[in-house]
């Protein structure tokens, strides 16, 4: 039995493979990262989703049957695939946790960048551009991370993320209202979306009494929370407000422009995109497909193919194969994707 | 006796005047903002600078003297100059703290953003723009602010402001550094102001161990203080940096528009500015004053004045002389300026 895991920011997600890459287990939690969760809420999430996914696939960790079947004994390294790796929460106490349920294994944290790429592709070598809350590119050489660009989080980087234009979505938004900035039906989205009504009421010092409200409600959440206004760009954009389709073009450049940052001629593999705004912004595929196009040499020189991620906890598989010595070549992917899909349907959770 | 302060960010100053608008006293003690200091901490520094001020003016605060000159009696309503305003300390606990020091009076809290403007002016109308760590500009109609445009903080507001550059100097460098931006000197001058070096090196996934030492410190301090490096771009333009040339001639405009927001036709004065970015922001004086023109039908029609404010205790000052009932001409004005000058001259601190 091998383990991989997916701990992201709102769920984690683990899954029991064989050797052969299909699909035994699988099994979920809450939110199982350390930055946003705190090493000892991250650390539960990861081994609720390893248990229940090894309970799915039929062991039960506390018993292990008379050939030896312990979990434990078979479960290998497990493959944990993490935001921010190794330096928020140790391996060790991972393993430790899970020893205690039954399952006796060593841990290994992956990049989940790398598990995104590898959600999307059986190749060795190609791109991964994550854009969520988030934002970072990778080119991957040999099945490893050989480069990264941005990832730098909403502060200082992550540009083209979902907090970039969520961030964008607001600054337009109050520009609009005070008269600072071009007209957009962002304003009222967000107005609406906080539950903002007086709009025209001013204070005796000529202000706005609806953007005292909006300031009061924004500087009350974590900043990284403006990251859900983005979802008001791509609403505005559909309605034809240039403001909206201007921040998500520009989110479009900057992203092929992380992406440009990790390419190299010499290394031409697919570009595996992931992460909801990678998903929703108009244009990606076809600006990131030039950006890294396959090399002349290639079978299929151009434009290379541009894979989007659902499943990343497919990704987690694919490293866990990989790391216990299974080569993962396309049909032992194809198997993977399959029946991971059809245990996750089975799935209660 | 007539009492004026200036809470600021940094540091707040008290002017004692007399009612033809010779500074009596001045006194100065650490910052009084409520929102960066907390309110204990400053009210103290707010009743530390009064004290401060009327010792200067010769008047023991303990001891009245026999004709009844207790300064309690003659302070009448003292006027605070505070961003923020009263929302974040109560006017009642600045003139209790105050009765316990002998000076009994009423505290009126007044817009930081009206005080500059009432430091580079005697006049009653006009406009009024602050880029220092934010960025504000009101409109003053009757001398009472009657429109404000941003001021809205470092996440959501502030455009043009020194966090506002000192955040996209930040994100140009990194973006540089990673080969996503433009070169320009800011990178190697951010490395160079946080202690920096071995800026070759690089992970085993293809990170430079100097970007990681950047973002470690950045996300340590609080996001305002991105502030800091707002001085990086004024050097790097000043060496003709490309880059940084582009952020300064972007905020510019941003303040302009942020000006042009509170703009009436039928308003027409000055246009005081005040602030670190301001003072030093190539070209915003000549980009403000067409903003706001004086109207055709003025005597100085055509591009308005614009005024740098060096002290805004004047602006604290002619508040308080204004709220008690003394009529601040040019003369009275000048008569102010003037005399606090030399006594802040004279002042130790």
């Amino acid at each position: 039995m091998l383990i991989g895991v997916d701990a992201g920011g709102t769920s984690t997600r683990a899954v029991v493979l064989g050797e052969t890459g299909r699909c035994l287990g699988f099994g979920a939690a809450g939110g199982g990262n350390p930055v946003s969760w705190g090493p000892d809420r991250a650390l539960a999430a990861i081994r609720d989703a390893i248990v229940a996914a090894a309970r799915a696939a039929g062991f039960d960790a506390a018993n292990g049957d008379d050939e030896g079947r312990v979990p434990g004994r078979r479960a290998g390294e497990v493959v944990l695939a993490m935001a921010g790796g190794r330096g928020f929460i140790a391996p060790e106490a991972i393993a430790d946790a899970l020893a205690r349920e039954g399952i006796s294994c060593s841990v290994a944290i992956e990049s989940d960048l790398l598990a995104t790429f590898c959600a999307g592709t059986a190749e060795l070598s190609g791109y991964g551009l994550v854009a969520g809350t988030g934002s970072a590119a990778i080119r991957v050489e040999g099945g490893r991370v050989s480069a990264t660009a941005d990832g730098l989080g909403w502060l200082i980087g992550d540009s083209g993320s979902g907090f970039w234009i969520g961030r964008r979505v607001v600054r337009a938004s109050l520009a609009a209202v005070e008269s600072r900035g071009a007209d957009t039906l962002l304003a009222a989205m967000l107005l609406d979306e906080l539950g903002i009504g007086d709009r025209a009421v001013r204070t005796a010092d000529g202000r706005l009494k609806s953007l005292q409200a909006l300031v009061d409600i924004l500087y009350r959440d974590r900043p990284v929370e403006l990251s859900r206004f983005a979802a008001l760009a791509f609403r505005a954009a559909g309605a034809g407000d240039a403001v909206a389709a201007a921040i998500l073009a520009d989110a479009r450049d900057r992203l092929a422009r992380t992406l440009r940052a990790v390419h190299r001629d010499e290394v031409s593999g697919p570009i595996v995109i992931g992460g909801g705004v990678a998903r929703r912004l108009p244009g990606l595929a076809e600006a990131l497909g030039t950006v890294a196009p396959r090399a002349s040499g290639h079978e299929d020189a151009g434009a290379a193919p541009v894979v989007l991620v659902q499943d990343g906890a497919v990704g987690a598989g694919v490293l866990a194969l990989r790391r216990n010595g299974v080569a993962v070549d396309e049909s032992v992917f194809r198997q993977l994707v399959t029946t991971l899909a059809e245990r996750r349907a089975a799935c209660p959770a």
